[in-house]
């Protein structure tokens, strides 16, 4: 990994090991942001689990390397792991099951799990120590590749760019730098970036609270918009381009990301606006077809009927609520990886990325 | 005007005269639904303004009516009006500001200055008695009128039809049957209707508050979305149309509408499902010639980062809250009123509805 000046960095940091073998895992809980900054302090795989699953932590990479942390606590907390497999299996599964969309969280785990391998019949606390610095290494690598991509983003963007994101895909959802909100961070450092439009993201409204808390927090010049303005702010010819971030990419370059996405996909296409994702090479799932292969989390409709604990809508009302959509390949200009830039057909650029 | 069987009918009514000539306006406030159900008690034109201002009143048919009733307390109220020409300018200046982008208020307004000519040197109770006579007959005109356009929308459609939908358009936001909604309640009635997915309609919620109250109510089927499900429910094949209503249509076609109902309207586009618009003769504006000449209300940005009084992003943060979007009329698939359906060209169409 290439040196990065300064100036590509970022104070956000959603997840620290606090102190040494003994330590916890400090996470700034997410669903309190921007009203308190709170943090919890994890100290068991299941505490871990249940802030992956009740989205203490979200994006994709972040609850990558939130399971991984989550893999040494459950090793450090129970020795007995070391001598009966099906309690590791156990701990993998519950871990595994907290969300289904997002590949990186299978990504870590199965880093986890090839790194345990290597440290077969060694001491309790040697096996910690070894699981405890491969999360810390998913971590930092995390947050050096997404300033990486952040550059070769940047790289593909004109002067004075007016740009439109979604949901939140910045140092909150990851390592603590971002996928799509790090290529804008990249953008401001070089000096090319004039406006970012800040897609509220309903139902769960990570850009109302989380991109608009790091733009505040980074001094990104930046508008909130409603899901619903999108298309009306293109049509003003006001947005340049669209950059996502994405839970998963399968091997055709089919996209799954946050609902809503599709929809800019589609609106992009009608504008002739280029759609770029920004994707690590953990999102990218070669073992994934194509996006009907790709499960779409189905969360409670009380996301939709409630906002924030205060219920909008009448009582008896049905709601739907899919988490993620799936943009089909046809609609990415490119997609944006800390090795490179990819375009179509990705079911050639996408494994090449990985040097196959 | 036909007879239409009991089955068109519906039990909404947001607009209610109480009592005879020394009577007021009952309104129910529409901010407080779907948690409340207040009538609010009207008796000067002032009070109607702010009514319409702060939306305690909205749809575009329905401000008109308000603001019918509002010319006729303005003269109840100051009997010097008879007489003071500078004082029926300001009465009439007072209800024509409070809204800029819904040209019915501007007819309905215009109705009333025509009905006050036929009384000229009448006297105080006589003018009075007719100016309140005349918003009577354009509340129940509404009421008759959207029936109509709702059996002639319903004529339109599939059997077992999936319909997504927009904004308020019902009962609440005109006399008490609809425009698109009164459509859909045609559908339902001759049993045509499968579905109905409800937009919630932000910033200001229109969808998740009014129209599923008014779909709980009418034991209408539906599914309560956030606007950035439509296109996610587009692709997987599950909306046969979209239906909205409008604001102000222009002579060439082109559709102002709440905010949102361009992006659907290419989202129709891309995936070949047609896109209604219910236009009451009333909401067409042959003095207008296209959609760039269609005022767009801005809103306060407050109603953007906050919800219900409740703050969702972050102190400091910039939101923007254009109220409406103009839909071209190379997107619109028909225009729907209580006289005829009409579609592309527009510009020959639209007048031969008024018989020109």
């Amino acid at each position: 990994m290439s040196e990065f000046p300064n100036v590509f960095d970022s104070n956000v940091r959603p997840l620290i090991w606090v102190g040494e073998l003994d330590g916890h895992l400090s996470l700034l809980e997410q669903k309190e942001l921007p009203q308190a900054e709170r943090w919890l302090k994890l100290e068991s795989a299941a505490a871990v689990a249940d802030a992956i699953r009740e989205m203490s932590v979200r994006g994709a990479p972040a609850i990558g390397i939130a399971a991984a942390y989550g893999v040494a606590l459950g090793f450090r907390e129970d020795p007995t792991l070391l001598n009966e497999a099906a309690k590791v299996e156990a701990l993998f599964e519950l871990l595994a099951k907290t969300r289904p969309t997002a590949v990186n969280l299978f990504w870590a785990l199965d880093r986890m799990r090839t790194t345990l391998g290597t440290v077969e019949g060694q001491p309790h606390q040697d096996v910690v120590a070894r699981l405890l610095a491969e999360a810390h290494a998913i971590n930092d690598e995390d947050r050096a590749n997404n300033q990486e991509m952040g550059r070769q983003g940047a790289a593909l963007l004109k002067d004075g760019v007016r740009i439109l994101t979604h949901c939140n895909t910045g140092g909150l959802a990851t390592g603590g730098y971002g996928t799509a909100l790090g290529i804008i961070r990249a953008a401001k450092a070089v000096g090319k970036l004039q406006h970012v439009w800040v897609d509220e993201t309903r139902p769960y409204l990570q850009g109302a609270r989380l991109t608009a808390w790091e733009c505040i927090q980074d001094e990104i010049p930046a508008t909130l918009i409603t899901d619903n303005m999108a298309g009306f702010y293109m049509q003003q010819g006001l947005v340049d381009c669209v950059i996502v971030g994405t839970d998963r990419v399968a091997a055709n370059g089919d996209v799954a990301n946050k609902i809503g996405t599709y929809s800019l996909a589609v609106l992009c296409k009608y504008h002739k606006i280029p759609f770029f994702v920004a994707a690590p090479l953990s999102t990218i799932d070669l073992n994934t077809q194509d996006g009907a292969g790709i499960p779409i989390e189905e969360r409670s409709s009380k996301e939709v009927t409630e906002i924030q604990g205060k219920t909008i809508a009448p009582e008896g009302m049905k709601a739907a609520h899919p988490a993620f959509d799936v943009t089909p390949a046809e609609l990415v200009t490119a997609i944006i990886t800390e090795v490179g830039v990819a375009s179509a057909p990705y079911s050639e650029t996408l494994p090449s990325l990985f040097g196959r």
